[in-house]
């Protein structure tokens, strides 16, 4: 089969690679129906993560059971499945807690920009859709796998309830999906900090009710000015820069939560200076299992339609133009079809 | 009157000072029952925060109301009353939440190691008991007005309930507290972090199930030896040290929580290692006058007994044996008598 293989910085070749095969018996081989590419795909794809060898790429994915290993029994052939980019075997410690991001087996999913993918831990990380969807279910599904699911989380983590006054720092498509988040647990107010036209169209369409198109210490100021000078009671930090996440503390309320979910890249945070913030701080590696069973329910009931923040699709082969798409931000999200 | 003064490093007298007045009319004049040092004084005590400028010191009261501004209107002379060493309004927004050390109108109280004590915001800060209380009740009843506060809020921030593990790093009166808190609010297993004996004693009367001597990754270690792996729920790091936040981070179980009350000295944490520790962090200068009610009721009910970390009382006069006691760590905390 042809999947997409990162050589080093902005070199993505489709090109012939082995197929997958079961190799443990809690393994599950997965045909993709839909795949894409990730915020953090950049990061190597920009040089910003070191390139050691040719890694094949993508993390995302949804689609239909092909082969399952003989331990594997909760998940059959033919089904269709959504899983996070960590595989769990949702029954340890951190698991039990909601933290399958954190398993104690833990194993990356790697490779999904590809017609086949091999899931490990399949019982635990695969979660089964009530039928074969529709095919325009299929990209929001797919979102769940991780943006959404991330989105959420970054809410989740900040407590958002009914009445919350919530902001939006980053406005890729976590971001954008952390305001649909925030939309549906209730918030009243949620401001999307955005410089880019149409995802600031995309932010409202998700229920941001104020833009915040400033920077840095400008855009502190703007989101005090919103909240009378007290700041946001919940912010979602969606990025991963040393900016991005001083700015999130400065927006956040005393008392407050801050939720980060945008892998950090060179980020400090003085003890100091965060103490007397007096803000609520949590987030990593989104635990989109524990999300999965009631998001893939809002999808399929029609609720939330995250598949929005994909605004280019292409064919798998042309991934290399997907990448090059994101990282010139012409595209919020590229979807892959195989 | 005379009261203690911080001149320089290891260099407290105590001395004539003009007595506290009326300055504004929010204000409140009390004349001190006893009064104590807190941890915190030894950082300039030590020279580890500079002192600019001969110091009043001490900011740990109770006693009974001399005084109040022509504006103050639910607290009058003859009360006993204890209050936190932020004052507070109590009205803001940052109060209304629950955050009175980030009041919009905070003031540090200072000048408490004294026969006599000006509080601003006397309405807003001060808390009177239903009655004049006996002797034997007061040092618990000063223990509130900051380390029995900040030890309930280092356990408060961390969700400690009822079969919760927790580990508490910091053997001062804060960490005896924060043990003594999570015992009152439920905890199954408290693991005491302490290389003292006096301190284990007093850890074990407070709640502490378990004893860890070690310190560093050894300490680390034990306690992953005591919870099958895992860490502990909720984490108290009670010293404000790199090392002890390093200790504290790595004892916490994914999800889990770490409550951080000791003001943060040359504190750095690094976003990414933070980022997969996946803990819930909260900290920050305690907002003792939330729990002053509730504490206050323990208290005179019987229910706890935080006095019990005045291990040694003096007249005022000799407040700074006082000092020296606490930084050779001859004593855990002092309480001064005027």
């Amino acid at each position: 089969m042809r999947g997409a293989v990162l050589y080093g910085p902005r070199d993505v070749r489709f090109e012939e690679r082995d197929a997958p095969r079961i190799t443990k018996s809690t393994d599950a081989i997965i045909k993709i129906s839909d795949t894409c590419v990730c915020g953090s795909d950049l990061w190597p794809y920009r040089g910003i993560n070191p390139v050691t060898q040719p890694t094949p790429m993508g993390h995302e994915y949804c689609g239909i059971v092909e082969e399952v290993g003989s331990a594997v029994t909760s998940i059959k052939p033919g089904q269709f499945v959504i899983g996070s980019f960590f595989a769990s075997d949702n029954t340890c410690p951190n698991c039990q807690i909601g933290y399958q991001s954190s398993c104690q087996h833990a194993e990356f999913v790697g490779g999904a920009q590809a017609p086949m993918l091999r899931v490990p831990l399949a019982d635990g990380t695969l979660v089964v859709t009530r039928d074969v969807p529709s095919d325009d279910l299929i990209p929001s599904l797919l979102a769940l796998s991780d943006v959404m699911g991330t989105g959420w989380f970054a809410a989740d983590a900040t407590n958002v309830k009914p009445g919350s006054t919530v902001a939006v720092v980053g406005d890729g498509a976590v971001g954008l999906l952390g305001v649909l988040s925030a939309k549906q647990m209730g918030a009243e107010r949620i401001i999307a900090m955005s410089r880019h036209e149409s995802r600031q169209k995309l932010a409202r369409e998700f229920g941001a009710t104020d833009i915040v198109t400033e920077r840095g210490d400008e855009g502190v100021a703007h989101i005090k000015d919103l909240t009378d000078g007290i700041g946001a009671d919940s912010v979602l930090e969606c990025v991963g820069t040393q900016q991005s996440m001083t700015q999130a503390i400065h927006s956040t309320r005393r008392g407050g939560y801050l939720g980060y979910v945008g892998v950090p890249h060179g980020v400090e945070l003085n003890g100091q200076e965060l103490f007397y913030a007096h803000v609520h701080l949590h987030g990593g590696p989104a635990p989109v299992r524990r999300f999965l069973p009631k998001l893939i329910d809002l999808v399929w009931n029609g609720k939330i339609n995250p598949g929005k923040v994909f605004d280019l699709a292409l064919p798998l082969d042309q991934v290399a133009e997907g990448y090059r798409a994101m990282d010139e931000r012409r595209a919020i999200k590229t979807l892959l079809r195989p």
